[in-house]
């Protein structure tokens, strides 16, 4: 552990660079950013104010930019590249891999992207144009074109040799590919192997043949679905026509599975995936103001449906009292179904060939819940108003509203997957909007029939 | 992709699996069932009803168990396991490498697991005690005892001679472990050196020194977040004293990762991580029955905190039809900030030293989110319900209620992992449960001041 640092050294690192800087040290602040590894300054720039944060950048050694733009995440990353010059930003990228550099550039805000590019010479803005040619969330936009090909024909002598030439192999590579003259991809050699083989023989006699590759096109989260399915390091990635187009390694969909997996929480509270939690207070405010306003218009209907029963209300105000609970019991018991049919989604549990199945399953939960509950609640409302009809008829609400929370949270996302609408964003609300409704409605509709 | 099948694949295999099963053509699922790889066959047993499941299970030959019980998730694993001879699951796990034994082991109920070790022979039985011996969620349960050690003094030459002689090598051997003669870690080298180095220089004159190495007590989070932060693929693990005792490769990080980043969408909404999608309807409800009886609780609070002002409802039913707007909006905008604030502890970036920063930041949006939803609810209810001093009180009550959101929402999180409740799990429902208790006080309350 001698340069890593765990999360909770990194706090006491932080606060010595806070000191370090309220203090105007800027040459104490300076040296203790250049003994850090860039992921840990990253983790630092991340865990900080805006204002600090760009304070720190201005001390972190020029040469070290490339490296740590590649370990932030995008909002941060983006907010520091706004505020430096064109040329510089150029210079840090030169020295990154195609992956990173596709991912810097594609998040970029469209005029910064043009700044940038205008700023390249000849060669580089060509990199980054091939970098950017693939669809953003494609197995094209996360690989790396660093692969080490083989011919068939040749001894595992002659690659060994070759090997020993040229020194050094690219970061993370595990495996060698076999292509063809006209670059298709035919087999693969695992490095290991190499150390096992005969040497004298070919490597088409060692290779695997007819690898699982994957098609340049794939989208990326099922890219690291199959990585985490089959316990993959990397794999090839090959064109319509399988030629090998270049080679995903796992510590870059490491980073996918873990957004892919937040993704869900953070649509759920109308969260960007990528929100910075030191973003400037205007720019939170506006990101998080869209959810709120849909909310808004949620408990306005709600409001409206209890408006309808105005009557009712101004004459029992022990209705008023008790309005919230089935509602809230319906939006509850909704989520719970809805969050679970999700991450079966995600994880390619649920699907058209079973969606039935579960829709029936929850309804059947549902169904039981309503039984639990509208017991209970009729219970402790006799108990608490001794009005046994008015318990009567909550727990009847409560029966109706638990089977439409349960239907709706099993049937709204695979619905809205079919529409291609993401539930994760949009399912919370709509099913608020429905176990409201139907709450308010069953029980002051109930209500005024058999009290007013 | 010859072999693997890709989600949508998957749903053409299980509507054919299940046509055949359903048709009692039993050999064919058999024949089926051989030709996929374990994780397939995992993906569509998690994806079937538990008695499909067991039907399945039953027309899998018994070589491949092992293999596919160490894909499956937890909860399908035991139920799975619980219904086997204990004589079969011991074969099943004779072929499985230490982490997944000790992770199918230590999740098994008490019994079931007693059981299994009395039908093991003496040597079985040390290495499943030996398995559990680490502490749950720790890197010695999660590593691999499958190491591959080099002593200093060695030539490369020599080295590769013996890797030749063995064979082959341990999956997912990317770096092998150099050992002094007390077993105490003191350097790596990477297999790919091994083919560039200079064979007749020592393996202390190759190996990179003083390697980070992970105590064999860390949290398996934070070994899942070490490997992410500086992209690793493997990483040794030691003991208190430096003794290598094993190796932690990153297709088992993978899963910790995904775990981990679902824990907290999952426990939101009051379900364990592990609840399986197609699980006996009776058991999901019981699981879920605790967070909705929590529910009750927080809903009859509000409907209390109402019934104080039951005088101020029954003389103004307007009141009881807008009473869900402002605990309504302040749970969404205070949702928003415990879950930005989790996520932010999980990823490392909210600790002790920014902690009062971010309660600050909070404050503020929460504040601007008051002026600006205050004005708008105002507006709306002036129009609708024409009624300026209405207005008013709402507006007052909302203003209240998003700053009471805010410091909750970042405040809650940020105390209960100093007194060690996980905030995911606990969280939204206490926050709830203010939002709703403080939105309904603000508004009734002020409006008995203004109105009555």
């Amino acid at each position: 552990m001698a340069e890593a640092i765990a999360s909770k050294q990194a706090q006491g690192q932080l606060k010595q660079l806070n000191a370090a800087l309220s203090g105007g040290q800027f040459v104490s602040v300076r040296k203790l950013l250049l003994e850090l590894p860039p992921s840990d300054v990253a983790l630092i720039l991340e865990s900080s104010p805006s204002r600090t944060r760009e304070e720190l950048w201005n001390l972190i050694d020029g040469d070290f930019h490339g490296d740590i733009l590649e370990e932030l995440s995008e909002d941060v990353r983006n907010g520091i590249i706004s505020r430096m010059m064109p040329a510089n930003v150029v210079d840090a990228l030169e020295e990154m891999d195609t992956d990173d550099l596709a991912e810097t550039l594609s998040s970029l805000p469209d005029e910064v992207l043009q700044d940038i590019l205008a700023s390249m010479d000849a060669q580089d803005r060509l990199r980054a144009e091939q970098a950017l040619s693939y669809g953003e969330e494609t197995a094209g936009f996360i690989m790396n074109t660093d692969t080490i090909t083989l011919r068939p024909d040749v001894s595992i002598d002659v690659v060994l040799r070759y090997i020993r030439l040229k020194g050094d192999l690219p970061e993370n590579t595990d495996t060698l590919y076999v292509v063809n003259r006209n670059d298709i991809l035919i087999g693969i050699v695992p490095v290991t192997r190499l150390l096992t083989a005969d040497t004298q023989s070919k490597v088409s006699e060692v290779m695997d043949e007819e690898p699982e590759a994957i098609p340049d096109n794939m989208a990326d989260d099922e890219v690291a679905g199959m990585f985490e399915r089959y316990n993959w390091l990397s794999a090839p990635v090959v064109d319509a026509k399988h030629h090998l187009v270049g080679r995903i390694t796992i510590d870059d969909v490491v980073d996918i599975i873990r957004e892919d997996a937040e993704h869900s929480m953070m649509s759920m509270a109308g969260l960007d995936d990528e929100e910075d939690t030191f973003a400037p207070i205007l720019q939170s405010t506006r990101r998080r103001s869209v959810w709120l306003a849909l909310n808004l218009v949620t408990a306005l209907l709600a409001a409206m449906v209890s408006d309808l029963f105005e009557a009712a209300l101004s004459q029992l105000a022990v209705l008023a009292i008790l309005n919230t609970i089935v509602p809230s019991m319906g939006g509850v018991a909704g989520n719970q179904t809805l969050t679970l049919v999700i991450r079966g989604m995600a994880l390619g549990h649920v699907n058209t060939g079973n969606s039935r199945w579960i829709i029936g399953k929850e309804l059947a939960i549902g169904f039981l819940n309503g039984v639990i509950w509208a017991v209970l609640i009729a219970s402790v409302i006799a108990l608490w108003k001794q009005d046994y009809v008015l318990g009567m008829i909550i727990a009847f609400a409560m029966m109706v509203n638990m089977i439409a929370a349960a239907f709706s949270g099993a049937f709204l996302p695979i619905i809205m997957k079919k529409l291609k609408i993401d539930p994760a964003l949009a399912g919370s609300v709509i099913l608020t909007t429905i176990t409201d409704v139907v709450g308010i409605f069953a029980f002051l509709g109930t209500a005024t029939l058999f009290l007013i």
